[in-house]
């Protein structure tokens, strides 16, 4: 596969990078990283040198360093793995042309050399993404998981009663906004008074539980007084638990994220009793199946955001040097919205 | 609602039952019981008085005892509730007829005054049972729940791997039984070799794993080199965390029962993250919910039965003294099949 490389020709191109240099106990820190630099040659036959203008920060990448997520392990010395928007600046291979912008998982780097693997599964950002950094939130992947969920796996009728953990975050934000939208009676699950201001001031759930003041089975109780039909899940642990005592009959349960378990040992989930009684429908939602619905996901919802319908909210830190305290953050629940890095 | 009084007048009827003297601490055992005698008076109109001619043995009476089943609460000095074969003697209810036999709530008794509420949740016994105890077994509750699970729920397709714990009870070998009709390879679960070699040699399912005496998880992955499509749970605990374990992409997960957990405190279920790891479906089953389809059910299971294609095993006890051992026989998992008691 020889490709003309096309692009500006330098002898070398300097980069920063963030390497995990011991695993995280516990919420991950800033000692558990450290920021390295590299030369990066031009562009190989089938290579791409791209410029990262963002950083996407996903709660999965804390179980990737501990070795238990599906999309491998991030080992002590890797320079840590995550998906960003880039800016091609030279390219050898040709899907990548010079100018345009991907995301693509370039790592914690301030510029990568993409290999063909990494380009073949990169995703063009589509020009109704605005402002970009939403094809990293909104309008990517936790956009598309949260689609999934709400096209495909919840069965969401109208006037269905929706509970939504992490509702701030970008999947559950979009999640509860679609069925919002679609009429039924929204009741997001949030760290915060501020978050939850968000939740309904904005994103217009119904009601918003603040789990760090509130006895979560008390509020659902209040806030779903006729049981949960559709709860859809980012945590797992104590809030499952809390949402499954109090399903409605034929309740639909989406398990997406186990926030609660990220930082630790895995958690036990509710008896299976809780299940049976509700006669619920429990589904596990992994958006890589779900890729074939990007195009049809972005201009659904861009055009809701277009309309003043849907609202997506970013948590943004400046520099690659911030990556590590802003992981923390998020790892912490301190984030409001989707967290990123603009480098 | 005044009728005519059909059947045999006598001045009364003598009768005896069991009553529950203490709850059950751990597995129930025969102090936990006692008998006693009553006299039955003709019945009033609206009622009907019966003999029973054979007691269902059911799980969930234990968890009932408990306090922990949404069909009530069985008291300490309540006579036990539960279902049995009946033969009507006498009736002033226009649904029920001298001589017929029916199915209804008469608990632990050898005769009954059935009122209203119970005649009318009773079911006549169709002639396709043959014999009449089936009524109470694989032609009955358990049957129904069996049908319910697999034509309803489980979306079982042919090449399936489908794992069935408690795999001689009336539920789990109808279960299995008509997913080997279906042409899955069919894998049972059960406690003691002997159960084991009616599950391959009469119920033919492809193998039976002895949990008693085999690492449930190694035995799991042997049987089920593919990964498990369709898990049916009686039990709950363990055996369904090593059977999540081991579940195949979109894997179906039928919640039904909880052995496990009948004789103490509820059990917690697996972590969420091995439903999302296999896009598993899990769904709740109430056999309350499928009542309709009885008949359905009826006519399809005892036309397999006549063609020598499904069987259907006993565990008869003899006498309604008999009772109490024979139901601690059933929360210990030394029956083999339906528990009933023949009076």
């Amino acid at each position: 596969m020889q490709h003309e490389l096309k692009g500006e020709r330098r002898m070398s191109q300097h980069s920063q990078h963030i390497r995990l240099v011991r695993t995280p106990v516990g919420v991950p820190t800033e000692a558990d990283f450290a920021m390295g630099d590299s030369e990066l040659a031009d562009p190989a036959p089938g290579q791409v040198l791209v410029r990262v203008t963002a950083l996407s920060l996903d709660p999965y990448l804390r179980s990737a360093m501990a070795g238990r997520h599906m999309s491998g392990t991030i080992q002590v010395g890797d320079v840590v793995r995550g998906e960003g928007l880039v800016k091609v600046l030279a390219s050898a291979h040709p899907r990548m042309a010079v100018g345009q912008h991907w995301v693509a998982l370039c790592g914690w780097r301030s510029h990568a050399l993409l290999d063909d693997a990494v380009v073949q599964q990169a995703r063009l950002v589509s020009d109704q993404i605005q402002p970009q950094t939403l094809a990293l939130g909104g309008l990517g992947m936790p956009g598309l998981t949260a689609w999934a969920g709400f096209h495909r796996l919840a069965e969401v009728q109208a006037r269905d009663t929706v509970l939504v953990s992490a509702a701030t975050g970008p999947v559950g934000a979009t999640f509860g906004q679609l069925a919002r939208i679609a009429g039924c009676r929204v009741v997001g699950i949030a760290g915060g008074a501020d978050k939850c201001a968000w939740v309904t001031g904005t994103a217009g759930f119904a009601a918003c539980i603040n789990h760090r003041s509130e006895d979560l089975r008390v509020a659902i109780q209040r806030e779903c007084p006729k049981g949960v039909d559709v709860y859809f899940d980012n945590v797992g642990g104590d809030v499952l638990q809390a949402a499954v005592e109090n399903l409605a009959l034929k309740a639909r349960v989406i398990l997406c994220g186990l926030m609660a378990q990220y930082n630790g040992a895995p958690l036990p989930g509710p008896s299976p009793g809780w299940f049976i009684k509700a006669r619920a429908t429990v589904r596990g939602l992994v958006v890589y199946d779900h890729w074939d619905a990007l195009p049809t996901m972005v201009a659904e919802l861009s055009a809701h955001q277009r309309a003043g319908n849907m609202h997506f909210r970013e948590d943004i830190a400046q520099g690659l040097a911030s990556t590590p305290a802003a992981f923390e953050r998020l790892m912490r629940g301190l984030n409001q919205g989707k967290a990123l890095v603009v480098l």
